[in-house]
């Protein structure tokens, strides 16, 4: 794993708007590295809490935005994000008649095509980076956020042809800077799919997993006897269903897909366990090997990445950027005008 | 959860056939326990790894049972044991020509329908009591067995109208007794159910999580930014497929009844996602409400179940104790002609 990034470009003040258990863990963490912050959530209560751990805050997200912070991290729920977009451009003009440089938007979303299309309807997709930090999700509010929940985490940064380079540069200088993560950089449809497949469709098998068990006529005996198995298989179904639901259905479109390769594959199954075909019994279970071999090889430790370096000037910056981040290449430096990245090796077939 | 079980039965001698993880974990258990264990595996060095653990080996299973031990525990893989049971069967007239008692016959295996058909065929029904401890199952062979592996461990013990209640009552007093397990009787199509539901569904899913990721365009992306609910959810699919799919098909009825459930709530999920159907999207989310909530319980601890005894003299006893057990009673206690369960409160609806 890629650790030490440098990062030339300074982030001196970094707003936040929505201090829960993401938007807090940020706040915190940038506190601690001694970061200029300017907080809010729209719940009085909550800014308290945080004003008492050390973060500075003040009333409103157009409040947040005339400090002009150098990136402003939206993270609210998504419900509650095209409210604060709104507020946000209607307070923009303001600062751009006054002059001098305009905030950095991101965000921290499980999903990245809406928060995009939401920042297109306010007219600030081209000042909007996309970011997903990789951490837990189990429990909620600026009470469970912690200054060590972020450091050492995987963070998506996703672009689209209206980034502009400088603004992508300041969101990993935030990221791999005082927020100490480690940045892949991939286009949101290609975030999107692969967080079905790593997270979102986990949480359903979890839940279905509990869902078989709560219909079962000896449903007491079946939790008396359930082993590791099924304690792991289940953990992440065990809390909040409507949190769960909301990111389900935040990425119906790719949850939508996945579901329906599963049912496939799993009626195949049954259908092979029925009919005696042990040949497709067989494939079912060997056909996960190359992802077996990957997860072995990266458990043993990464076999001395290549690096490459993408010059952002140059036509075709962010085509190349999306590519290497979907093969599984992180941001390894980012200078002035370049980002190098880490390329693990071609992963088995 | 009930633990200090008197079984007033003392059990002095065992015989343990196939030293594997399990059978290993049984003698090495009951050795340090002061139990005369006299054992047999088909592998030669396997029975000199166990001789040299300080466990007493002799050279096949018809050895073991002319050895009279109280209970014989049969622990070899599900396809070997029809020719152990073969052995034993030939062996056991000239026990039965030579007076006195006879050893009990009990296994290890994960499911119990296909070994009490087995014991049927060669004609040990009536000697046999089925049982499965609910013990982990990642690593294999004597090397990896242990003598901390199955105290404290919940085992299911099954029975049958052949069942005698003075066989029942030795087995139990075995794993109550050296073995520190958790009892709880049912029959066996109840246990292979239950077992489907918390341990071999789970490992399908589990694999199924791997292969779609397998089958991701974006794969290496999608590991770099998988969170624990992957890890989690797929851990038990990183190891041996040959051994989740023995285990899978070893109890293909139960698990393809599960998998068509299954498949079926996670099409109408995804139908749901796609038409906008929330109410729907709900109903999958919620379905597992009263799972949660008795694992909430069971977490917190007994709600101080009630006992109830059961005279295994009077008619209807099994059926007695196997309605308690599917409702998730444990053995509290053994006497020479009674056991007295201890029964949880009944679960949420």
């Amino acid at each position: 794993m890629v650790t030490g990034v440098e990062a030339p470009l300074a982030v001196t003040r970094v707003g936040v708007v929505g201090l829960g258990l993401i938007g807090g863990s940020v706040a915190r963490t940038l506190v601690a590295a001694g970061v200029d912050v300017v907080a809010t959530d729209p719940d009085g209560a909550t800014r308290a809490q945080a004003w008492d751990a050390g973060v500075r805050t003040v009333g409103s997200a157009a409040e947040v935005l005339v400090e002009r912070p150098d990136v402003l991290v939206l993270a609210p729920p998504l419900a509650a994000l095209p409210a604060v977009l709104a507020e946000l451009a209607a307070e923009l003009p303001r600062l751009v008649a006054d002059g001098g440089p305009l905030p950095v938007l991101t965000d921290v979303g499980s999903v990245k095509a809406p928060v995009r299309a939401a920042a297109r309807v306010a007219g600030l997709e081209d000042r909007y980076v996309g970011a997903h930090p990789m951490a837990g999700t189990e429990e909620s509010g600026f009470a469970a956020s912690r200054d060590d929940l972020l450091p050492g985490c995987t963070w998506a940064v996703t672009v689209a042809p209206t980034t502009a380079a400088g603004d992508l540069l300041r969101v990993l200088a935030l990221i791999a800077g005082p927020l100490r993560g480690v940045a892949r950089v991939v286009e949101d449809a290609t975030h999107d799919a692969a967080v079905a497949l790593v997270s979102h469709v986990p949480h359903v098998l979890a839940t279905e997993l509990l869902n078989l068990t709560t219909a079962a006529p000896a449903r007491a005996l079946a939790l008396g006897l359930a082993a590791g198995s099924f304690r792991d298989g289940t953990r992440v179904a065990r809390t909040d269903p409507r949190r769960t639901q909301a990111m389900v259905a935040g990425n119906a479109d790719a949850v939508v897909g996945a579901l329906r390769d599963a049912t496939r594959h799993l009626d195949a199954l049954a259908d092979a366990l029925e009919g005696g075909d042990d040949a497709a019994v067989t494939a079912f279970f060997d056909a996960a090997d190359p992802v077996r071999a990957a997860l072995a090889e990266a458990a043993a430790g990464d076999a001395s990445p290549r690096t490459e370096t993408v010059a952002l000037g140059e036509p075709g910056w962010r085509e190349r950027l999306v590519s290497l981040g979907a093969a599984g290449a992180v941001v390894a430096r980012t200078g002035r005008d370049a980002i190098t990245l880490a390329v693990p090796p071609p992963s088995p077939k």
